[in-house]
């Protein structure tokens, strides 16, 4: 078995479901937590899972990346509202020559902690993951769960598969999570960013199910227009989306049962939303190239104001 | 003083409102009513207003245009989710060579009335009215109170000021109604789209009021980008609005009391909203000489998902 150390930021619905899955293979895995961290402490941590529940009763938690060992694989799992957190969390608790995986949402995350960290792989993840934390130190995963990884480099060029890619996707394998790998991480955050630009901001902004936002005839068209400036978006990095993809997508989101958003979860929460990371950053990227996307464009700034005004409430509320 | 009688169809906040000052300065004026039948025939209408309350005792009311007299002006003031009753309607009421007098929001009302009555002057009004119905027949006039008079003739050449426009316009500075006159009435309406297309849209969506609309930056750009957008699209009729006039109405917002727009009234009463007058029409238009609109197409797009939904729940509770 891997001799690999994995650290996990951020023990959330997400972080805490692969990290639990990771450690109850029997790799040798450290948690960081906040608000839960005296409760799993004592208490562990409890998978509900369509796949099966299981209970870890004792797990390496850590409320300070200082007090935590430097790991091989430091498993970034903390929304990217949190990333301006990541120069300070990031360098303690990477060994030189380690792996950075991010699972994240969105685009040029990779970008970020590049400039954090040297001498280290990043290795960005695309999870299908459908999980929700229901009290401290309970998870409940409720179906899918693959990731796709695919390595960075500078500038996003494809890197075929590597060595450090393939390491980290046995260690995952073995702990029964379905991997793909993909040859280029841009084309694949680009093609997740089909799905997410739509139903994240459309559910939020409407109030709406996917369910909802596929039965009604106007936002099932602009569902579709949305997805093909995602498509744009991407050309204009490079990378061809063709249209049999975002029919796939579309026909998918139908066949799925109502499904609400990580990002309608979020707004509910009454939690800053991704919308940088998600529209924000997919807009810039675009526009470098001459590229106007003014559909998403306008959803973004729509998210904008709600998110705004959830960050005002939330300093009201301290 | 004039002999011209006023058949005043939706005694709504702005038929209420005109009407009742039209009958107050003695003209002859007859009002359709639907739910508020019973009570005004008995008990008259209350007006609440800025400029000075006042009651009518008695007024002429009516609960089907069939029990009315054939009037010189028949004024629309219904909503324009209610213009597919107008074919059956506005024949009975009108005078051979009578004035339809429309004072609705949006686009290409005119068209659509010219195709149901014959050797009738059609004049369309824009009104700057701030009022609400608060009971039956008691209606609450907060704020402003003008109309912008144009007169309509197949495919919305500008006419110049007509006779039957000087006419009208009379009577209605004679009930204290402030008026303007315009030779385009395209261009004024367009020009009043530059206000509703942003704030009707965006106070629906985003559960918000002019202020707050003003006072986040990522709204107070998209607002702009909107209002650029109907200028498009009022270009694409021949009709230029200038950057001036954007810069004006934007200034004037911030410096309005904090308002909740027409639609967004309509919106929490659950009542069928305006989408296709304010956002169809003017979409259409523009596409048909070629021009797209997405940012106005986005935001119609959203409001008929929220208007279905509401149409859905109306029917529900028949």
């Amino acid at each position: 078995m891997s001799k690999r150390s994995y650290a996990i930021l951020g023990t959330g619905a997400l972080g805490g479901f692969y990290g639990a899955k990771l450690q109850k293979a029997g790799l040798d895995v450290h948690f960081l937590l906040k608000s839960d961290y005296e409760y799993v402490s004592k208490s562990g941590l409890v998978i509900e899972s369509k796949d099966g529940d299981f209970t870890l009763t004792q797990v390496n938690a850590y409320n300070n990346v200082k007090k935590m060992p430097q790991c091989d694989v430091v498993v970034v799992a903390l929304k990217t509202t949190q990333n301006h957190l990541l120069s300070q969390m990031l360098p303690p608790v990477i060994k030189d020559n380690g792996v950075v995986l991010i699972l994240q949402n969105g685009l040029a995350v990779e970008e970020e902690v590049a400039k954090i960290v040297d001498n280290v792989s990043i290795i960005g993840g695309l999870c299908f993951l459908c999980s929700n934390k229901v009290g401290p130190g309970h998870i409940h995963h409720l179906d899918y769960g693959q990731i796709t990884l695919g390595e960075y480099v500078f500038g996003y060029d494809p890197t075929g598969i590597t060595e450090k890619m393939r390491q980290v996707a046995n260690d995952l394998k073995h702990a029964g999570i379905s991997i793909e790998l993909t040859e280029d991480l841009l084309l694949g955050r680009w093609k997740k960013l089909v799905w997410n630009i739509p139903y994240n901001g459309l559910s939020v902004i409407l109030n709406a199910r996917t369910d909802e936002l596929m039965s009604y005839v106007h936002t099932r068209k602009l569902v579709e227009q949305l997805m093909y400036e995602v498509a744009l978006g991407s050309k204009s990095c490079g990378r061809i989306i063709g249209d049999s993809f975002i029919q796939t997508m579309l026909d998918y989101t139908v066949k799925m049962k109502p499904y609400r958003t990580s990002m309608k979860i979020d707004y509910d929460e009454r939690r800053p939303l991704e919308v940088e990371a998600i529209f924000g950053n997919p807009l810039r990227k675009a526009r470098s190239s001459g590229v106007d996307l003014p559909q998403i464009s306008c959803i973004y700034q729509q998210l904008k104001f709600l998110d705004e005004k959830i960050r005002v409430e939330n300093r009201q509320n301290v």
